[in-house]
């Protein structure tokens, strides 16, 4: 990372709020990291208040990491990227947010996650963790396909790979489907064995409950599970399709990151496997370049400056 | 309905706590009824305070339709069918209720449904309405069958059919399905032209809201719509296989209830429709037999006396 003017003695923090957890890291302009931090579940629509307070967890974690005195918050520059900030009404509510820092840069979690796979430069992600999407930054423009949250869409991700096997293992447990081993594993590792228990387990859970046995799924298709393997298929089938239409806009680069990654890209299609690269950064310190980039525009500086 | 040795002078209250609206009717031990009222949402998965206020509610509008005083609601004895009275822990939260009534007694809501449909006597049900499942009950054995709830089961129930529905019109915006009719109808329906408005329009919301958009999917299938077909048709099967099931213990009598039994029960294999008959009486009404009879049965009276 490059040399930034006007901006040596300012402290940035890049803060991605997942939904499973929130991760934070502070930089100075050149790049230097002083400190990480991580904090709770961060997906504003599975707890709005959690998601702020996962926010503020995460940051003071990452100061005392940085051995900070706590005061730092204060005059720290954030970028922090949230699921749903593209949504009017979520936004609003963010925007009333008395955040404890010097200035608050807000965006998408896809955006930053896009930012950090290129280190800065523009490209295409597929994002497969607890959801899933995809998302391209070109020419100044940004376009995001899927990412419609749980249960609805995020077809492939953690959680949709969770609710079609406890979907199946309902039915199992009621001679509705073949119980094969994918069942029983989704049985024990919740620890039930009739539905109604299981039922009991998942009423009213968000996502990442259900994204917690994902793993499960593609353990169950390695051992030859049919059930899995349809299930792990259908999936992959919808990202390599997700793939093919982000390669259509032939994107200097194309990285596949989440928590599903290494599981979901060798599953996919030959002939779009190909032209995924590895990230080079991490989302957090794609919130950090966010928070740079922002930072700098505000100030009505070049942002060439940023090497 | 009959006669009731030394109950001549009780009232009864039979309560249905559906996930759309709580019905209430109550009736002298003769069973003739005095008035009927209704409030909003009981499913206690969906809101534990709403719940027991729509059960308040519902009570109410029953003494005031009954032109009783509102005191009256302090002596009547209450039979009430809610969704998850099945599970220990809610059964529990229930238990602490101070409820308003003289007595209460606590049941499923598939239960009541039943007792409802045969009229106080045995038989087996499919309910299909927001969600789905099915029950019997024979020689003083109850079994269940489905009934797990949203969004993991349930399946040909309207919250399911909604779901698919959704589920389909997102990956169709995005042109990863064919758009047709079913997802022209949807958008109109939420008033929405991209996936994020729909998303936002759904996330974190309760079944009741998907199943709102059943009867439209039924409404596309009967115009030849593909995606809707095989969408009611996959629902159907299943509770084609649900009623084999039921049918396997030859229940005296077999009936679908539920807002979608009309709609549902043209659709299901040729070999078991014929063995539907109507329902005799409405789920609040077999709220009603299941307070007399554990009245009776709680002061060790023969619940026989019933006729």
């Amino acid at each position: 990372m490059g040399f930034v003017n006007n901006s040596q003695s300012e402290l940035f923090i890049g803060i991605d709020g997942g939904g499973s957890k929130c991760k934070a890291i502070i930089c100075d302009s050149q790049g230097a990291v002083l400190g990480r931090g991580i904090g709770g579940p961060a997906n504003p629509f599975y707890g709005f208040e959690r998601a702020l307070g996962s926010i503020v967890e995460s940051s003071e974690n990452a100061i005392r990491n940085a051995n900070m005195a706590k005061e730092t918050l204060s005059s720290l520059i954030a970028g922090v990227g949230l699921a749903g900030v593209n949504l009017p009404a979520l936004r609003e509510k963010l925007n009333e947010w008395q955040h404890p820092f010097g200035e608050m840069y807000l965006t998408t979690d896809m955006d930053i996650a896009n930012v950090g796979a290129h280190a800065g430069e523009e490209g295409a992600v597929i994002i497969v963790g607890t959801g899933s999407c995809g998302f391209i930054s070109q020419n100044g423009c940004k376009e995001m396909f899927g990412g419609h949250g749980f249960p609805i869409g995020d077809k492939g991700s953690g959680a949709w790979l969770g609710l079609k096997a406890i979907e199946h293992t309902l039915l199992a447990m009621e001679n509705f489907e073949q119980k094969g081993l994918l069942a029983n594993e989704i049985c024990s590792y919740f620890g039930v064995n009739n539905g109604i228990s299981l039922s009991e387990k998942l009423v009213g859970k968000a996502s990442q409950h259900y994204a917690k046995v994902a793993s499960l799924v593609f353990d169950c298709e390695e051992q030859g599970d049919k059930k899995a393997s349809q299930i792990v298929n259908e999936g992959a089938d919808y990202l390599s399709q997700l793939s093919r239409r982000l390669l259509k806009h032939k994107p200097p680069r194309l990285s596949m990151i989440g928590g599903l990654a290494t599981y979901m890209l060798p599953k996919l299609d030959d002939d779009v496997k190909q032209y995924f690269d590895d990230a080079k950064q991490q989302p957090e310190v794609g919130a950090y370049h966010f928070a740079i980039q922002q930072w700098l525009h505000s100030r009505g500086a070049n942002q060439n400056a940023i090497a």
